[in-house]
Order: structure tokens, then C-alpha cells, then sequence
């Protein structure tokens, strides 16, 4: 009877794919696991296969030599851990250190072949790649700042705006804080790029976004504020699989990428959200911040519209491997310095890790503030371009702005 | 020259997963590949595999037999085919058949392990699987309202509302037509409930509601209207992932389904609502409709609140299953029954699969129905309890509310 009763739940359940795992297959496997002691360990099911590996940032970095333009450069690559194959072709490898608290990538690689982690349901994906999470939040450790906890939690919206500049509806993410719909304040708002792989849901997967707001304000150290979330990719209407290009394999070689165009049409997006949510639509309550093409961004937009924005944060910013003669975006670069702060903005803030292949040219860009004596914060942590690290920046960012 | 703008491009990414990909994979296995001709070919790279086998609702079913309470039922569960191995490990499958338009789900089985298809980054999650998506949309096909076209787009909002019920807030998405943030008008409403293993996130997966919702109501078919898509599961904050409990593993087990506190409670979604939207907040503008548990909770929802909702759709209900003495909710069936037609609702709308194990349970209400002289719309469509028949009845449902 019990049996029928999981055969009748299981067809209820209105899935052929459930209905089979409740039928035909166990419980599954269980993976990953955070154990007692802090270790993690990952299993994957494979009776015939010759080679199970694990890879993922968890595990300590490889260091990749790499040339650009004539300079030998380094970035860190995930390491790889062997699993070990045991009863029923369950194969495992338990890390054979405590896992620190962090939120981590991975994937398996069965016989060379890449493959999440079917026993995870949380999956990234980021361009065409997708990779299993490891979250490991703890009290008190940044990364519980990236958990989802009982708080007053923001609402978070897929909303288009209409770009003239484009020509067609663009799909924006928009975080509004508790108490938004009721409360008929004002409020500030934040415009928060991604890098050149990213779309407008990078910094809410990956990037823990939303969570990071809704606990930051619930702890009393960040103004509630709107966030807005862009696609920086014009020539797209949305991510991979949210546009009318259907199958279309997501690409990094997107056309209007990083020469003018996402930087000049910028203004009609904060012109849709001032029109479309209850902002304090001034300088003073306004903050733009990006990662890497999103810092390179972000730079160029605050210093092309020197009354928009009081607050500018560049995480690991793609500076200096631009060509500058492609838009006049670009161009009159240390005058538009000058006058932007001349307007005395309140705060331009720099994050960048100390083995990123871009922290040469934000050195290079860092110096020209100290000789000018432009004022600024500067923050910089261990590893490379990585989105720990934006996650550290983000975290670090918001709660010094609309004080 | 090209090699390292590829590296530094890689590299601007902000992703070791990409860069990884990039620098030392290739440009990777297309899967799923639509072909000219309508047939569909799926690969996948195994050098070292066995066996490669793709399942999934584009095969002809597979007939299961299963018995309950004494009665020999059977159910469709997905076909089986074959990949045969060519060059470089690379697995195919094309299809002897041309795959009409409709939206599939599929998996890979290596060696007798389910993966999702790693070439394709169109993924569900229904409960604890994973399946990856092939979407075959054709002008003039059903199918093509599950695509996204270049129409105005609704907004799509994950938003938290408190339930005294609960005792903790709760995750609901909410869909608003294009225009809703700046037309000022009030709107109808339509609650859309999902199935014993959904959550609120399934319609708009699985479901493609909201494609279908932004392409009925282009075409001028469907009137603007809110949609709200709850999470039947009262004893949860939200999806799985998205709430505090972590990494805890869905399951179909959960307590207080289907016992009578979700219906009870639902009043206070509406009241959370009509307080939060522009809503037309009385009957003849609210409807509300659901699949298989979420039918059965619509039939009781609707039973009990007979001032409540003016249009009801059950869709492959689960009704018939339960056990009526846990709540007052199920009690009384018949002279609830009389007094929400004695107030004269605009539409009961009933529709099911031919095959589906609930038929039984459904042509006995509709017999109590048509003894009685109620009146109802009624659809029966081929195959069984499965999200091709639910896309099906909330397409030809919604056109039906509100004129």
C-alpha cells in the first residue's frame, strides 16, 4: 500500500522525469555534502567509467602562464582532485581539508568529458558553460552574507525597457527592498554591470546580489536602496535563452562590445527607471559600480555624465585594453577627469585582486589619481579575476553609499 | 595576435569555467542540433562510454502498467533511443522522424548514469531532476506561444509576501502586463497553481506561462491581466535553493500538502495582492486555475470562497485522492458545490488527458456535475499527466477570462 501510495504521489507530481527517479531509480546520490568536520565531499555515480575527476575553485589554484602584448602574465586555473571508485560505481573524493566558508564553482570531468553535478540542483551558468555550487555560509564569515536567511526580503523583477538606441526592448533585472510596494518613499538607486561574458542575471546567480542587498539592509549597514541590474551587451535584448534568438549558443564575441555604443545609450536607462519607480532622481542619490567590462564601463559612464552619479565602484575594471579611437566616449580622457572631479563626486572606490592580468593598468590608472591628487578608495584582495572577489567588492561597496 | 585577444578576451570574462573552456576546449558539440528537414539530432562526447542512450518525451511513450486501490492503471513515461559512436568519442542521435512543434524535456543516460546534455544550456528543474529543454516552436504550431518574440514583454517578479498562516513570509512570482508600471489602470487577476512536486518557480519554467501570457495578450487574444503563481506548499518559504534551509534535498513528502491549510490560507494571498497591485479587487475580475494538485486546490479554493473567483480551470485535477476528514475545507462537498453555482460563476473550465491515471476520478465529478445540471467547458486532449497538456489548457483557458 505504501507503494502505491509513492506510485500515486509520484504521478502526481506531473513529471515523466520525477515519476521515473521515484519508480526506478533510489534516493540518489548525495552531492556535495559538507561534513561535520568542514570537509566536503562529492560523489558521482559512473559503474563503467575509467576517470572521475572533480574540478572547481574550491580546490587550490594552478597557476597558467600567458602572454599579452609581450608581457608574460599568470592567471589561476582551478585545480582537479581524482575520485576514487567505490560500491554500486559511486565514485569519491572528500577534500582533505576543512572547505572554507565561500560560495564555490564545479564540475566533474567523467573520462575528459565535463558534466555538472546531477545530483545538485544549484547550476550556474555563465556564457555557454554551466558548473554546480557550493555554498558554505557561516556566522560571521562573509559568505553568509551570500545565504538566503529569514529576513525582509527586496522583490527582484525582469523588466524591458524600450532603447532607442537599440532600436528594440532590452531585459533589465531590478531589485526594489522590503517594504518598497507600501512604503511610498523615495529611494536611491544603484546600477550594478557585468563583465563581458555576463547579461543582466549574472550578478543575481553568480553574484549573490539580491541576497547581499537583502541582508546588508537587514543589518542595518545599507541604506535600502533600488538596484538595477543592466544587460551591457546592446546588440542583445536579454540572456541566452530569454531573447528571440532562441538556440542561439551564447557567444563572447558580441558585436558593439566595449566600443561606445552601452556607454552612450546609458542615460535611457536611468531616464526608464526614474520613470518607472519611485527613485530620488538626483546626483546624490545615484551609484553605478561594474566588474571588469562592467568597471571599464562604469568609468566611462560616470566621466561622460559628471552630474549623474556620486558614487562610482570599479571591481577589477577592464582598463587600458581598450582602443580609445573607436567613440568619442573615449576620448579627452584626463579633461573629463578633471571635470568630474571638479563636481567632487562622493565617492570613486577601486577593487582589484593582486594576481588579476588586469591589476598593471588599474596601477597605471591609480597612479594618474595619486598625481593628480584626485581622491579615491582603494581596496585589493588575494586571487585574480575571479567572482569571489566581486562578490568581496559588491559587499564592501554598498554599504558606503546614500550615507 | 588573434590567440592572445582571445586569451585577454577570455580572460575579461571574469570566469576560470569560460576561460578554461576557451583556452583549452574547442568550440564544442552542438546538442541539440533542429535540422533542415525537421528531424533533430542530439551529441554527446564520450570517448570512454559503453553505452550512450537519450530519453525523453520527442520518443514515442512507453506504455507502464501500476496498480491503484485494486485498479490496473497505466502510465506514458518517455521512449529510449540509442547514440551510436562516431569520431573524436562524439555520440549521435537523430531522430527517424520529423519532431513536431512542441517543448520536450530530455536527459542522456552514460552507462546507465542521467545526465543532463552539457551542450545545452536550456535546463529545468522539476523537484530533485534536472532535464534539459528542446523547444520546437512553428508559426501558426501551439508551440510558438511557448517561444519569446519580439512583443511587448510583461515583468516577471519574484516578490515575498507575509503569511500569518505560515509564520513566516513567503515567495510568490508575479507577472504584470507590459504597461502595468505606467498606465495607471486596474487590473483582473489570475492565480495559477502548480502541481504536488512544483513550486512557484515551475509555471514559468516548465510551464511557459509567461511567453504564453505576453504572446496571447499581443495577438490581442487575452485581456491584460496580473498572474500570480503561488507556492502550493505552505510549509515552505519558497522553491528549493531560494529559501533559508540550504542544500536541503526537494522532496515530494512534504507536510501540509493536501491537507487543507494551503486553501485555507489562500484568502490571505489575495488580500497580499489586491493591498500590493493595481488590481480590480472583486469576483467578476478574479480567476483562478492549477494542475493536478493545484486543480484540486483551485476545485476546494473556489468551493469554499464562492464570492471569490468568478473563473476556476482545473487542469488534470487531482481530486478523488484524498482523504476529506483532515479539514473542514473538503467537508460538505455537495452543498458547496450547489451554492457556488447557485452564484452563478462565469466559467468552471475542465480539461484533462485521455491516458491521464485521473481520468477515472475527473469523469466521475463531471457525471456529479452534469446530474446536477452545472455548467462547465470541458477538454480532453491526447496523452497523460504531463506539462505538454497543462501548456495546452492554460493557453486555451486564459482567452476564455475576463470578457
Amino acid at each position: 500500500m505504501k507503494k502505491l501510495a509513492l506510485i500515486a504521489a509520484a504521478m502526481l507530481l506531473g513529471s515523466a522525469a520525477f515519476a521515473q527517479q521515484a519508480l526506478f531509480g533510489g534516493p540518489g546520490v548525495v552531492s556535495p555534502e559538507i561534513n561535520a568536520d568542514g570537509t566536503v565531499t562529492f560523489r558521482y555515480q559512473a559503474p563503467k567509467a575509467v576517470k572521475v575527476q572533480v574540478t572547481g575553485d574550491f580546490l587550490p589554484t594552478q597557476k597558467t602562464e600567458f602572454e599579452m602584448n609581450g608581457q608574460k602574465m599568470t592567471f589561476d586555473s582551478p585545480g582537479v582532485a581524482d575520485l576514487k571508485e567505490g560500491e554500486n560505481g559511486i565514485w569519491e573524493y572528500t577534500t582533505p581539508f576543512k572547505v572554507a566558508p565561500e560560495m564555490y564553482t564545479y564540475t566533474f570531468r567523467i573520462d575528459g568529458n565535463s558534466v555538472i553535478d546531477p545530483n545538485n540542483m544549484f547550476v550556474n551558468r555563465d556564457v555557454a558553460s554551466l558548473t554546480s555550487v557550493l555554498l558554505v555560509p557561516e556566522k560571521g564569515a562573509r559568505s553568509d552574507l551570500y545565504a538566503i536567511h529569514n529576513v525582509p526580503h527586496g522583490t527582484v523583477s525582469k523588466v524591458w525597457y524600450p532603447s532607442a538606441t537599440a532600436g528594440f526592448s532590452r531585459r533589465l533585472t531590478v531589485y526594489t527592498p522590503a517594504g518598497y510596494e507600501t512604503s511610498k518613499a523615495k529611494y536611491p538607486v544603484l546600477y550594478v554591470l557585468h563583465g563581458i561574458g555576463g547579461d543582466e542575471d549574472a550578478w543575481v546567480t553568480q553574484g549573490r546580489a539580491t541576497q547581499i542587498l537583502d541582508n546588508l539592509i537587514a543589518r542595518g549597514e545599507a541604506k535600502p536602496m533600488i538596484v538595477v541590474f543592466t544587460n551591457g551587451n546592446i546588440s542583445q535584448e536579454a540572456a541566452p535563452l530569454e531573447n528571440s534568438t532562441g538556440y542561439t549558443r551564447p557567444t563572447m564575441s558580441l558585436p558593439q562590445t566595449m566600443e561606445g555604443t552601452f556607454e552612450t545609450a546609458f542615460p535611457e536607462v536611468v531616464k526608464f527607471i526614474d520613470s518607472h519607480y519611485r527613485t530620488i532622481a538626483k546626483k546624490q542619490s545615484r551609484a553605478i559600480c561594474g566588474l571588469s567590462m562592467g568597471g571599464f564601463h562604469t568609468l566611462y559612464i560616470s566621466l561622460n555624465n559628471p552630474d549623474m552619479f556620486n558614487y562610482s565602484g570599479m571591481f577589477s575594471a577592464a582598463i587600458g585594453v581598450n582602443d580609445p579611437s573607436v567613440s568619442p566616449i573615449y576620448q579627452d580622457f584626463d579633461a573629463k577627469l578633471a571635470t568630474y572631479f571638479s563636481k567632487k563626486p562622493a565617492l570613486l572606490w577601486v577593487g582589484i585582486g593582486s594576481t588579476d592580468f588586469l591589476i598593471q593598468s588599474n596601477n597605471d590608472f591609480r597612479k594618474k589619481l595619486d598625481a593628480a591628487g584626485y581622491p579615491y578608495k582603494y581596496m585589493e584582495t588575494d586571487g585574480g579575476h575571479i567572482w569571489r572577489n566581486w562578490r568581496i567588492y559588491l559587499s564592501e561597496f554598498v554599504p558606503l553609499l546614500f550615507k
